[in-house]
């Protein structure tokens, strides 16, 4: 027999509205702290520990009986986890393309957290999905598009792999029998396209040899006539090219394909164009750097990362297509009866017809909020400060005898590298990689490496509106002075 | 000339870590009181309002210039996105299969969103990476494993990819040169297997035909028998079998396959099994119900949602492998170096890797907080509790003469009809689709339904530890009144 459930102590301890009051306000005040530590350049940017060390002082047997109360989490919150993660508000964070998140989004993935809007359909989300579908058409309209459509998702690599299941299936009706059947289908990417473009064309089964590298130009971009011979190649080996992949903001220099001159070629030949402009797109913001993005309104999609120049908390990215009806084909979701209107229509609503998720956090509401608090000119302000910022750095590395710029920062990405007299070939590049270990694993600063031709060469992305010129010199400084000791 | 860039002060009024504090504390005091109120059943469970309508009302330029402050903010949250939600906390939430978040996971969210760890790489979220690791070993153990691997990711549909991925690579080396080349790939599924792994295999390029549907028991359990026939039309089809899926906790009914029978004919033919546990895996840490996923350790990969029976936030899902060098299959990352020590050792900790994400919210900490908190024994609590809770409405819904059950749950998910004697067929099926329809726009409940066997139900799923036996029979009367109201 089913005794009747009631509400037990134990649970209404943990959903008790007081409970969250009380900790939450404590946990507001420890972040703040730990916010206004960290953009004052407190502390070092990284503890930095081996992982294998770590993981050894991590290892505990799950615990059967509570461990902690909300004392004692705030406290291995306070000396434990936040010590342990990468300072992202830290001015020395130099490292990676991701944002510096606007306090006010984390707050609301607060929202997000709390509320747990699943998304998938209308009704279990009807505020997300109308903060959703306003933050796209806002977006859409950056790009110079009317009628858009597109979804919120998880990362830009689901982005890319998102629009390129619609590309595909756009290519060849491939969702139902597969690929085996049709001619083999390529991908025309620059040889600086992020891994997840190779990675999508693994996980589709085109396999990763389904993409073809284009070469670049010195500037890291596309060269538009090599992509006119890689297509021809690919005509003449009768396999049919599903999407060329042009990138505003590649990974590893933030260089930005000629967008104009890729875009008119893919709509004289009928080729679906997608711009990955997960780091770059944002720059359609900017008066001053907006021009650096022509040509975007003629690809077919678009991925937008929030989470990197938007300023916002990982992940939220958009993939954005020019016709609303090509963003139901990822998932080869027949749209047609979508459009007639009806009692059907609500349906239209339900994004997890063409995301990868099913369940997905309410992710449009930060985005919206920043827009609504900031304005587009407020966004484009940060977005301008971090280009400026990559600037002066080019400037002072350009200036500096001990030092070589890869190139002129086209966003916001610099690569450089110590340039001791004494060193060259394989000895220059391990003497790059020794830097940076040395240099992050001192907590002083955080930077990342990359390798360009075989050679090996610090990578710096300015993000934080708080990095400022003292801590650029303060960097070359740093790795003047531990160059020069290992030279020694 | 560049001039030196400075930190404006718009852009320091953003990140001023008082305005942070400020606006933190309205907001937790703002959320203590919506818990309370949607704890209590205060308000309806949604307001709802036709999505067209929605979607016109939320439509507005991108502002250019700032529209609100944080008064406004707040004042928004409440009147206008806060009660278009769905209250997920509220008693008569008992639609869809997501959690009732814990009020201090969602807090543990705010710190991901914060402190923004990328996590691709383990310096980029040291303790978000330890924390991840951590939790991955507690849900191996329960599975019953000793070293497995697996990784945290953005919810069970790309969990169930990731493990897809990897028992593709493993049944036939896909990855560089794709499929086409191969014998046709299978994947054999209980009929009610969620739609994600059929999207899976139009993802991956094997074509949505690839999956082979098994059919269930009168429980909704998939039938080894038949499970053995299908494998052996394969084999005489000359195809590969790429895994079989079990569903432990299907999306209809919430029934369990027999995973020990299926695990045994998996081990017995050499196939890879994988076990979508999104639902249904959680019953591990309960005493009472763990005998119901017996076997599930003979899988080769799990897929678990925390969003789900672990009361998280979405999106959280684990994958796990039993053997960790699986775990480096999905994409195809050659991880034979990685377990060779030396300079390697420090890539093992990066979860990008593995991972379909490559920028990453941190994941573990929620779940990591929850087991420390709560402990295994109270995070069964509310398992048990749900399940519970289910067998109580399914025992009203049988003795109710005007309700037909489906079947006796064997999760939380319960499924059932009204029974007016004057309706049959089609459209009795109607009624069902109407009287949802009714009760769900006018706010009092939030329910779902389902086609099985081309016959509607009404569908259940009993998450909320608030819910009570009085919700119960008020769901029952409500349904009973409108029923009758349409029949007059």
């Amino acid at each position: 027999m089913t005794t009747t459930p009631t509400l037990s102590a134990d649970i209404a301890a943990m959903f008790a509205p007081e409970n969250f009051r009380e900790l939450g306000h404590k946990l507001i005040d420890l972040l703040a702290d730990y916010l206004a530590d960290n953009l004052a350049g407190q502390d070092p940017v990284m503890h930095w520990q081996a992982p294998e060390k770590a993981d050894a002082q991590w290892q505990m047997p799950l615990p059967q009986e509570p461990l902690l109360d909300a004392a004692g989490l705030l406290a291995r919150l306070k000396h434990d986890i936040l010590p342990a993660s990468l300072a992202i508000h830290h001015p020395h964070n130099m490292g990676h393309q991701v944002a510096t998140p606007l306090p006010v989004a984390a707050l609301c993935d607060l929202v997000a957290a709390l509320t747990n809007q699943a998304m998938a359909v209308y009704e279990t989300g009807p505020s997300a999905t109308m903060l959703e579908r306003q933050v796209l058409r806002w977006l859409g309209e950056l790009i110079g598009w009317q009628d858009a459509g597109g979804i919120l998702t998880s990362g830009g690599a689901q982005a890319n792999l998102t629009a390129l299941l619609a590309a595909r299936q756009h290519a060849a009706d491939v969702w139902k029998h597969g690929v085996a059947d049709v001619k083999p289908l390529r991908i025309l990417v620059s040889e600086h396209a992020h891994y997840s473009i190779s990675r999508a064309a693994g996980i589709m089964g085109l396999g990763t040899d389904a993409v073809v590298s284009i070469p670049t130009d010195t500037e890291g971009r596309m060269l538009v006539n090599a992509l006119a011979v890689a297509h021809a190649e690919a005509l003449a080996n009768d396999t049919t090219v599903m999407a060329v992949v042009a990138t505003a903001g590649c990974t590893p220099t933030g260089s930005i394909d000629p967008l104009l001159e890729i875009g008119r070629y893919c709509q004289d030949h009928g080729l679906w164009l997608h711009v990955d402009g997960a780091h770059g797109a944002s720059a359609l913001l900017s008066e001053q750097h907006r021009p650096a993005l022509e040509g975007i309104a003629l690809a077919d999609s678009v991925v937008w990362d929030g989470h990197k120049l938007l300023y916002m908390p990982a992940a939220v990215s958009a993939v954005l297509f020019r016709n609303t009806a090509s963003s139901f084909e990822a998932f080869s979701q027949d749209a047609s009866y979508l459009f007639q209107g009806g009692e059907h229509i609500e349906e239209m609503y339900n994004v997890s017809y063409r995301t990868l998720e099913c369940t997905k956090r309410m992710m449009g509401l930060k985005l919206w909020v920043a827009f609504s608090l900031y304005g587009a000119r407020g966004m484009a302000q940060l977005l301008d400060s971090a280009f400026a910022k990559a600037r002066l750095l080019a400037q002072k590395l350009d200036a500096h005898a001990d030092f070589e710029l890869l190139m002129q920062p086209q966003t916001n990405i610099v690569c450089f590298r110590h340039r001791p007299t004494a060193l060259e070939g394989p000895a220059l590049d391990a003497h790059q990689s020794r830097l940076r270990e040395q240099l992050v694993q001192s907590g002083r600063f955080h930077l990342t490496r990359v390798t360009l031709e075989g050679r090996v060469w610090l990578r710096t992305t300015l993000m934080n509106p708080y990095t400022q010129a003292e801590d650029m010199d303060e960097l070359l400084l740093a790795l003047n002075q531990l160059g020069q000791q290992a030279l020694a």
